[in-house]
């Protein structure tokens, strides 16, 4: 029997009546002829609540609570959707990740799956059973304790599965419809893709468009789990959403796929630092230790022994990182003239697999925003990207322009 | 190290500064040297919200899926108290059902514990911990499905604990500060009792005094668990709240404990049945199916083979039961004249161990309703117990009367 790995999010499960919804569309994978493994979240809003109370009761908690504690949401959708495919004359029943066993790293609250045991399961697919309904974001440690993966561990759940049990397909409902060339807030040109490798999922997920979880891509790449990403929302249509897979399956050679952007960077620059051989290590030791995610390094030219390093972060971690090399300067570990924060930036980035065969994309995304007046501030890039950092007033301007001039609402 | 358990109700754990009350008493048992095993029960609503979940999506549900959905509320709270009492410094980590285990029938929604495995909790116990949190209300099956004991199950779940882990007293924390001669809503010379026998205890908690549940009074008598009921709102206080012990610890010696009442009562009455060997069982064999739970039963002197046969019953259940006779006698299985029905009564009763060996107890409780002019409908008797039907304006009087009548204002 073909199996399909179906994923709820927590919107799509969010009351009762969405929990029939979504339990229709199972019912439809049933009549087609498919074994299912329905993956669910928490209803909306549970899991924030469960979080607050553990944040609120222990500042300081004790992981392995926590995680006792806010896997329970899993827990009541996953029994309440088996109830409602059982209402619709179909044979389901749920699991707990500790009854499946999901076998996890100890890594409570952001645990790794290590193992899937899938006899339970299939000895009931065996029996005529055609739905398990598993909570998701859940599993349990090699010392019997429940753990939870981390925000969005619902996704990397249901791709390990359908790696698992080597399932057709694993489809990921949501509040999106697909992946689209950029966020249609932006402009009303963004267009629904078809079909978009891992590789540029991955570089998306990671730039900001929150459909999937990284971990789940990277998962799903190793893998080769093939992900459909869909609305629960919309009409029930087999061509629906976009397709993530392997880049073999993909036809169309476009060089750039989409336009990704992050809209809260800030930029900090020391001016004059010694340019020595361990400076960077100096600067961003320190950084590393004070928990803040550097994104983008640009390192001046050196003049007389001196030198401008300038780096891009997140900008609600802007304190913490001048507090962390001010202290680092106090010590005398790294010296710099002036500390220059802007927090008025942005990061625009456009991704696609075909940037390994077609050139000139990046200047043409250079020229394309020098039209456009817009200054750049630092550049990046990697095989299939380049990200570059611009005022933040321009970020429509910048995504509009570059989504006309690469042609994305257009299909190749 | 001596061991004690306590279980904190619904209410004792509704929000998290109550969990905090309920582990500063926690704290002070461990301060006196105890280790502790605490039992939780849900945050109060959590279970009816779960409960309404699941009704509402499946009216006839599975009761595995039932158990798995609304055992989650106690899980939450376990977590929850554990992190709370970490912050306070002591060594503690909550168990689920299945992690313990406690080992259940396959009785979905009203399971029976079989077996508690106390080498898990012991070691940690061994180990440093302090307190170990349970969750209340559920354990594992045979076939490692999650189970739940039904309504009030927490309580169950302490006096099992108690009895496996041979505690010296089980500590039942509730919104109430212990057994009282009789409601306190009825008269204010009701007076709290030190301590009661499980016998009485028994009596009471059937007769509508809904401080425990019934089944954790009967495992307690069969295991001579010493089980006090006591109020977590009050001040702390060692002599608080109310013990339910073996009746040997009982030095006072009265005639009566308390007066019990059940207010929602009627009264059946079929006339000139015919009275003939298995009339009883066709009359009441209905009345099973129809899930009626009758409780008195007075059949009159027959004349001329004819006889009157009188029962009491809720009053919520008297369609159920009219429906199920007049169906009996239109089967021809069973024959009367008329079926009266009082829905206006109530019960009350005296309770007591003392009246073994004290004469005449109903003899006064007869004349002591007379002299109110109160008129007794049906009377049933037990050892320790009797109870009379009379009309339902006359229940605050009844009360009262006895509670004066017995002296039960004042201690032996």
């Amino acid at each position: 029997m073909p199996l399909l790995v179906m994923k709820f999010g927590g919107t799509s499960v969010a009351t009762l009546d969405r929990i029939r919804r979504a339990a229709k569309r199972v019912g439809r994978e049933v009549a087609n002829g498919y074994d299912v493994i329905v993956i669910v979240s928490a209803m909306s809003g549970e899991t924030n609540k469960l979080v607050g109370y553990v944040g609120e009761t222990s500042p300081l908690y004790d992981a392995r609570e926590h995680d006792a504690v806010v896997s329970s949401g899993e827990n009541v959708t996953a029994g309440l959707m088996a109830l409602t495919l059982q209402e619709m004359d179909i044979p389901a029943r749920s699991w707990q990740g500790w009854q499946v066993p999901v076998k996890t790293t100890s890594a409570h609250a952001s645990a790794r799956i290590e193992e899937i045991l899938t006899d339970n399961i299939m000895a009931k697919f065996g029996e005529g059973m055609k739905v398990a309904v598993v909570a998701g974001f859940q599993g349990i440690s090699p010392e019997g304790r429940i753990t939870t993966l981390g925000r969005g561990g619902s996704d990397t759940t249901a791709v390990a599965f359908a790696a698992a049990f080597e399932a057709e397909r694993c489809d990921i409902y949501t509040d999106v419809d697909g992946i689209y060339t950029t966020d249609p807030r932006i402009t009303n040109k963004a267009r629904k893709l078809e079909k978009i490798s891992f590789e540029e999922m991955l570089e998306l997920a990671s730039l900001g468009a929150k459909v999937l979880q990284t971990r789940s891509v990277e998962l799903a790449m190793r893998y080769k789990v093939r992900l459909r990403v869909l609305s629960s929302f919309e009409e029930m249509d087999d061509s629906a959403g976009t397709l993530v897979c392997d880049e073999e399956e993909i036809v169309e050679s476009k060089a750039v796929a989409g336009v990704a952007y992050s809209r809260d960077e800030a930029k900090m620059t020391l001016t004059e630092v010694e340019d020595r051989p361990g400076i960077a290590a100096a600067i961003f030791g320190p950084l590393a230790e004070a928990a803040v995610n550097v994104d983008m390094i640009v390192q001046n030219i050196s003049e007389e022994g001196k030198t401008d390093m300038t780096f891009s972060l997140p900008i609600d971690q802007v304190k913490r990182a001048d507090k962390a090399l001010e202290e680092a300067k106090a010590r005398n570990e790294i010296g710099f003239s002036e500390l220059l924060i802007d927090s008025d930036v942005c990061k625009v980035s456009i991704v696609g697999i075909g940037m390994r065969s077609h050139a000139g994309v990046a200047a043409k995304m250079f020229a394309t925003l020098r039209d456009e007046g817009i200054n750049i501030k630092v550049i990046t890039t990697s095989e299939i990207k380049v990200s570059v950092l611009v005022d933040r007033k321009y970020l429509e301007l910048a995504v509009q322009a570059l989504h006309d001039a690469f042609n994305l609402d257009r299909a190749a």
